[in-house]
């Protein structure tokens, strides 16, 4: 079995090394132009010529949560897409999104500047009913961040393309559905999160209208894909002051261009996309534990993280 | 019945009209000197002058979780001590503990410092088993605090002076206990989050020598009180880089004064006493239905948050 690597931006010899530990009789190497036929591939938004070469593929395994870089390749029908199930991102995208709210709510981040500043001030708690929370995208990921902040009590709305059932993490989550009830779950929402794939239907989903049906003093948390995002839109209700701030991680472009006007703004929290890394001892394990699986004869639909390509997630 | 209530800085009618909502049989007022003597006393730091002008109190009503500041003042004996349990307060702690330990672990507070210098910068992963947070006082706000951190993975140490059983929101807490114990616990972890009660025993708790035992890049988040820390100390293993930073929320003389070195020392975030505030429509509630219980003739055994007055907590 031959297992070919192709991820940009990505250090390949650790990567390498664990999956031939992980999977002895393969023959794992990195891809350049021209290299033989492998049966598996292992990519971050690999370049085309890496797709049209490959002819044997049988499956891709991507190793990140978001598929939207990989899609946009033109991939030959019927190749498996994969991508990483949890390995440990879950658990990151809770400690983030809580960071983040709990920061917002308990205005965590003024009294620091108060006290920077070197005064000692008094502000008065605000109520946990005022700050109900909206996820947008109800899987791996958001169904961990809906239950993280259930356990702080926080009243969680949860919308999703297609319904989800109210059971397991989802059990206390007031869920909505579809485009119809999208206004519904926006005005019952003050602080947002966007854990949503990035998709044809979703991109640019972020936007004037869709924000401002968010409550009075609305924050938004993306962690996400920047294009998710109608960059103008968010930053005018930020500065209409409907908007009270946003957390971001995530940006069109990335690393976020010089002189783009979020650099700076007061209202805005910025972090350089790492909410949530893909960690590479347990995306090896994962990635190899499927092959093999694969390898074995199993079939693609007994593994996690299978991507249906023409809904792009 | 006859309730008098007594809180310095506190605005004192919001309490007055819950308390007599919630206990319409009750005569509610403010202590002034000379006022007549009331069967139950709503207090947070009164004056000497109020305990000895009260000889017919029978249970004085902390609005607080901490006894301390009562607890210096001469007490007649048999005089029952209620603080408050809960009522709102453990979730704000959980909050704020898990905020301090989650942006310090994941470095976002230097993201976010990069970002506002315009810097997109990466930073290695840290690995959580580095980074095993160690709680002293294990009552109601240290085991919901130890719940809410191990719902992020986190493994826990726990310290109180007498040994707690391993069950509810202990059951997976590696548990220490006594004097003997501290170095143990001390050394097991890297993240020291104090919420000790206040006592002869504990004051001065944290100092060069129990701070030096942490792990190296250790770091203290101390919510419970400033008499705990001996600031110096503090300070000497924060300059000599054996302690990575830490978070205070309290401090031994509040406000804090102008001058005190901890002011813009740059491996200290501060806030104002913000931890857990006193919620005061749970508290009201909590109060009032305490006082109908033991006015009910149930006895003071029944209620939670009795304190052990010669214990101090």
């Amino acid at each position: 079995m031959r297992i070919t690597f192709c991820c940009t931006g990505t250090a390949p010899e650790p990567w390498l090394q664990g999956l031939r530990a992980a999977l002895p009789g393969a023959d794992v190497s990195l891809w350049s132009p021209g290299a033989p036929a492998a049966d598996y591939g292992v990519v971050w938004a690999p370049p085309q010529t890496f797709i049209d070469q490959q002819p044997g593929l049988k499956a891709l395994f991507n190793i990140g949560a978001g598929v939207d870089a990989l899609l946009r390749l033109r991939l030959p029908p019927g190749l498996a897409v994969v991508r990483l199930d949890d390995a440990g991102m879950s658990v990151q995208m809770a400690e983030y999104v809580c960071q983040a709210v709990i920061r917002h709510f308990r205005e965590f981040d003024r009294a620091e500047a108060d006290m920077a500043a070197g005064q000692w001030a008094f502000r008065k708690p605000r109520q946990r009913a005022d700050f109900p929370v909206g996820i947008m995208g109800l899987g791996v990921l958001g169904s961990r961040v809906a239950q993280a902040l259930q356990a702080f009590d926080f009243t969680v709305n949860g919308w999703s393309r297609s319904a989800k059932p109210a059971v397991g993490p989802l059990a206390h989550v007031r869920t909505f559905a579809g485009e119809e009830q999208l206004p519904a779950f926006l005005s019952a929402s003050r602080v947002l999160v966007n854990l949503l794939p990035l998709t044809t239907q979703t991109e640019n989903i972020l936007n004037h209208q869709t924000l401002s049906q968010l409550q009075p003093g609305g924050y938004v948390i993306n962690v996400a894909r920047g294009a998710h995002v109608v960059d103008a839109d968010l930053l005018a209700l930020l500065d209409s002051g409907h908007l009270a701030g946003a957390t971001l991680d995530v940006f069109r472009t990335e690393p976020l261009p010089a002189g783009h006007p979020f650099w700076q703004h007061p209202k805005l929290t910025l972090t350089p996309h790492t909410s949530a890394r893909t960690l590479r001892d347990e995306s090896v394990a994962q990635i190899a534990r499927k092959i093999g699986a694969l390898a074995a004869g199993e079939p693609l639909s007994s593994l996690a993280g299978v991507v249906d390509v023409t809904q792009g997630y």
